[in-house]
C-alpha cells in the first residue's frame, strides 16, 4: 500500500503542472512562470494546501506559492486545485504553484525582492529543548533569508497554537527590526476571525477550543 | 467595625509621612520631595504596595511612587515601609511615596517629563463589554496622558493575567507609536522570572498556575 501510494505520488508530482520540479529554473523567473507581475505570497510549509488554495480563490490578483518538504503532502495541495479547476469553467485558479523544498533553500528559489509576503502557519515550534530554537522558522537565521527574498511590502504573517513559539517569534521579530501589527492571542474570537482562512491543523485546534495566536510582522 | 477601620485609615493617611495628601504641591516638585534628581518610577494602582516596596528596597537610586485610589489599600503600602524602617537602622527606605488618586489626574500630579517609567500591574481588564475598552489603563486616551508626564526613558511596563487586556494593550501600544520589547506570555516560566517582583494578585494567580503576560513598551 505504501509503495503504491509512493508511486502514485511520484507520478502526480511529475505530472501535475502546478508542481514545479525544476527549482533551478524558478529563481528570478516568477513573473514569467505566472505570466504577470502581481505580488507573490509564499506559504512555508503549506501542508495539504487548504489555506493557500482558499487564498488563491479569494485573491486572483495575488500569486501564491506553497512550499512543502513532504512529497505526499504537496501532491494533495496540487490535486485540490486540479479538482476545483475541473468542476466548472467558471472556477479556475491560475495563480498558484507548489514547490518541494524547505526554508533554508529559499534563496535558491527566489531572487531578491521576488516575494511580498511570507506565511508561517503552525510551523513546528521546536519547543521541547532550548537548543532547538535555531530550528524555528522565526529564528533570526531564517529571518535573514526571508529579508533577502522579500521586497515591496516585506511582510511575514504568523499563526500558531503554540505559546512558546509565539512568544519567541514576537521577540525575535522585534530584535531583528520587524514591526508588529494586528496581534491576536485568540484569533477565532477576535475582529480578524471573519476574514481568517483556516489551515488543516487550525481547524482541528480550533475545534478543541484552543486559542490561536496571530501576528503580522513587517520590515519598513 | 467598618467605621473603626475607616477612622484608623483616615488617621494613618494623614499621619504617615510617606503618604502625600497635598497633591497640588507635588507637580514640578518631585526632586524636592525626594531630595535628589534620581529617576522616578510610578506604579498606577499599587494596591497594598508589595511590588513597589520591594522595588524600592532593591533599587535605592530610583524614586518610587505608588498611586492608588483606595484609602484602605494605600495605607497598607505605607505601613509596610514604616514597619520595615523600624526593624533595624540598616534597613531604611527613603525612596518611596504614596499618593491617593487615579490615572486620569496624572497631569495634575506630575509636570512634563517628571516620570521615567510607569508600571501597570494587573489593572482592571474591563473585558466584559467592548465599550468599556476606553476605561482600560492602556487605552490611547491614557497613553496620551502618560506620554506627557514621561521623559528621559518614557517606559511603560505592563503585567497582567488577562489575555484580552494584554492583546488590546499590545495593539494599542503599537498603534500609538510605542515600541515593544521582552514580551512574555508566561512570565513565571521565562528568562525574566528570576528578576520578577511579585504583586499581591500575581502571587495568587501564579499559585493557581495561570500564565502571566508581560511587556515592556517605550517611546523612543
Amino acid at each position: 500500500m505504501r509503495a503504491r501510494k509512493k508511486k502514485w505520488a511520484a507520478n502526480e508530482l511529475s505530472e501535475n503542472e502546478l508542481i514545479i520540479n525544476d527549482i533551478a529554473s524558478c529563481k528570478g523567473n516568477w513573473e514569467c512562470i505566472f505570466g504577470n507581475s502581481n505580488p507573490v505570497y509564499l506559504e512555508i510549509g503549506c501542508g495539504m494546501g487548504s489555506f493557500i488554495v482558499e487564498n488563491a480563490k479569494k485573491h486572483p490578483h495575488i500569486n501564491f506559492i506553497g512550499l512543502e518538504r513532504e512529497k505526499m503532502v504537496i501532491v494533495s495541495g496540487a490535486r485540490k486545485v486540479r479538482e476545483y479547476n475541473n468542476t466548472s469553467p467558471d472556477n479556475f485558479i491560475e495563480n498558484i504553484r507548489f514547490i518541494m523544498g524547505d526554508a533554508s533553500g529559499l534563496n535558491e528559489i527566489f531572487a531578491q525582492r521576488e516575494v511580498s509576503r511570507i506565511y508561517l502557519n503552525f510551523s513546528d515550534p521546536w519547543a521541547r529543548r532550548k537548543k532547538w530554537a535555531k530550528r524555528r522558522l522565526t529564528h533570526r537565521n531564517f529571518l535573514n533569508i526571508y529579508k533577502e527574498i522579500l521586497g515591496n511590502k516585506k511582510e511575514l504573517f504568523l499563526k500558531t497554537d503554540n505559546s512558546i513559539l509565539f512568544e519567541f517569534s514576537l521577540n525575535e521579530f522585534i530584535d531583528n527590526g520587524l514591526k508588529l501589527r494586528n496581534i491576536s492571542l485568540d484569533l477565532h474570537n477576535s475582529p480578524w476571525a471573519e476574514s481568517n482562512i483556516l489551515t488543516e491543523y487550525e481547524a482541528k485546534f480550533a475545534a478543541k477550543g484552543m486559542p490561536i495566536y496571530k501576528v503580522e510582522a513587517y520590515w519598513e
